[in-house]
């Protein structure tokens, strides 16, 4: 099943450079490695904002939520998440 | 190019059911017609709302609302545009 | 899986009050044979509004789109959707 | 008598980490006593973000208040609070 | 126990004249019985606007729904409703 | 005449804890202390947040920013002020 | 005393013309009147909005519902109240 | 002087068709009139919606007020000013 | 020409209160020196709120933002500014 | 193609003086130098607020994300971030 999640990105001033630096490069392996499972089906940047859409296929929201607590950046992150389903007019069979 | 287009439905209680009817029929074939084309890359129902979460692939902000004004239920729509563009962590390269 | 609908009705003054009634008593009597089945599993009223806050136990958002489609009042409500997932401090084993 | 309460968990960076161990454990501890007291009726985790929906069945709002202020988390905590009632449609009667 | 309800009136243009004299002349008589009873404790009319801020003293918050659902204008009404509790600098004893 | 305060008290985490605790300490000494002059009417506690409602009687505008001034905790505070005035159903005479 | 008062007017598509336009004179008439008399300080338009910012001087919040309600718009505003008060940098006596 | 004026039209499903089409025409020809005035001096279509971004260049709000209430599609429109002066960074000269 | 800015004042717990003392001072001796000059035509505190609600007269936007700039206090301000004109029922001829 | 971008600037109090200097200078000769290439078409500052509006002619989403990334005062911005395109009734042809 499909969820779109809006992740919005504030990291404070006061953050250590060093700690995230580290979380960056981590989130974009972690990111990587879960697109390549599959289950993080699309990550688009917004433009003009450091903030992303995603739309992730998995398996009930328990599964979501691991995978976002598994998230280096998860803690500096604003979300709003809306479940999806396969629209009556679409031509994909696999948009469930 | 990429564009998020949410688009919240309100027909109105005292629209003239006959034109809704024909409005969202001629709307399926509009919507199905522009996902062949591949300009409606993705059409998804928002679970519990008439709404729905589409990403639309076209040259330009112009195309998108010519597009948009194609939609017989354009005039009962409240909809909320956002430019998308590649992830940098994205593994997809059509994600342009 | 659990999803949370929070959802609004507000019924049109101009609405005609013979369709309004056959809706609502539709509606009672759809809710209650969901209840029965177990996929509405809470369904509460919020004191002093004309809203309610139910929990469904559904196998998917599609799932969910559906049983709300087949409320009558649907076309009449704002709804709110939330993913609910089994909190690691639960002590209850089926709140998955 | 059944309130739902809404809890958004923001920690601030830069909070004490040791301290912040301690009252999540402190947290989890006091969440699950209460569980069994049938007082926390509900808790489940909103699926992508730090926040849970929970239910309490309680005598009155002072009641609620207190339980509120024994949570370790509370002064972290944004809460939106809703008193429910039994809905006339529901099957359930301790649903008060 | 004790309820803050703040309720905006929004009497549609379209409504029957002779229907909405008869609502207000019921509210007001409802409203006085609910005071002389001690239910209605507060009833403050909001400077400036077609609103009421009111607090009741009810057993719970069913008693409050139904008190709302008795008012003649409360399909006209946008309420909120806040949960009160006793004070720890009040004075008051019986501000419960 | 009458205001309504809703007050929301926001302690931030860096604060000095000696200088917080000094300054509950006068906040409630400050609130007893208008209480019993009749000009703090109404003071109740809102379920589940740090948050209060307060309806105060003064001779102006003036006199309630003083007020709010003289409380310790006011650089800590989000408020809002409703005027008030005796609604047309009240059956109290002194709800100016 | 003083309170800001901004008003939006709203005049619904549905409403009879005729109606109206006598509406309108006699807000303009009753507009007028209140200026003369002091009570209505300041009137201001919004540029680009069917909106005013007003200022009114007057003995208590009671005096300012009542002028709401003698404007023959009123039921076609949605307003926004602001107690206000002489600032201390203020170098004009009667700002009170 | 420059005004950013952001419009949102929205022309009720009750409208009468023939009064709406001689409005959108009038409208059109008063927009490009005060375009080849140079009082109009950006007009945008928001991508996606039935709305527009302009700048106006005019002698003082009264005389952007005056051009609003021009317009003949003024009635439908939901608007938002904001005044705009010469940023520091900018390197035209004439973006007073 | 008027310009209304609503000021709302938040100065961070963190900041040096010898740099916060100077700059109070400061902000009134420049307050009183522009409402002097006629430019700061009003000046009201907001009851209960470190806010207040001003009214500049000023030749231009330019004008009016560089005397924002002007004030101690500025950077600690969050704003809102609203261009007001002449209305028609005024009966000043000089609430340009 | 254009994108209208609303930048609202919020430089945290406790950021390093020399720092944050550094950080404007480079600001203002990167939007110069954007400003002179074309790219960035419009830069106005908004009256009374530490905000811009932009209007960026861009190839692309992309291309304006770059943009973004490339401002030194980017991790202090809000923005918001709207696709605009030419006006059935703009009178200019490179209003695209």
């Amino acid at each position: 099943m499909l969820f779109m999640v809006e992740m919005e990105v504030n990291i404070p001033d006061s953050a250590d450079p060093a700690v995230v630096q580290k979380k960056l490069a981590d989130e974009k392996a972690r990111a990587q490695e879960l697109q390549k499972s599959g289950v993080w089906r699309h990550l688009w940047r917004v433009a003009g904002q450091y903030a992303n859409v995603s739309v992730f296929d998995v398996e009930s929201p328990v599964a979501l939520h691991d995978i976002m607590l598994s998230l280096p950046l998860f803690p500096y992150m604003k979300t709003k998440v809306t479940a999806l389903c396969r629209h009556p007019s679409s031509i994909h069979d696999d948009d469930r």
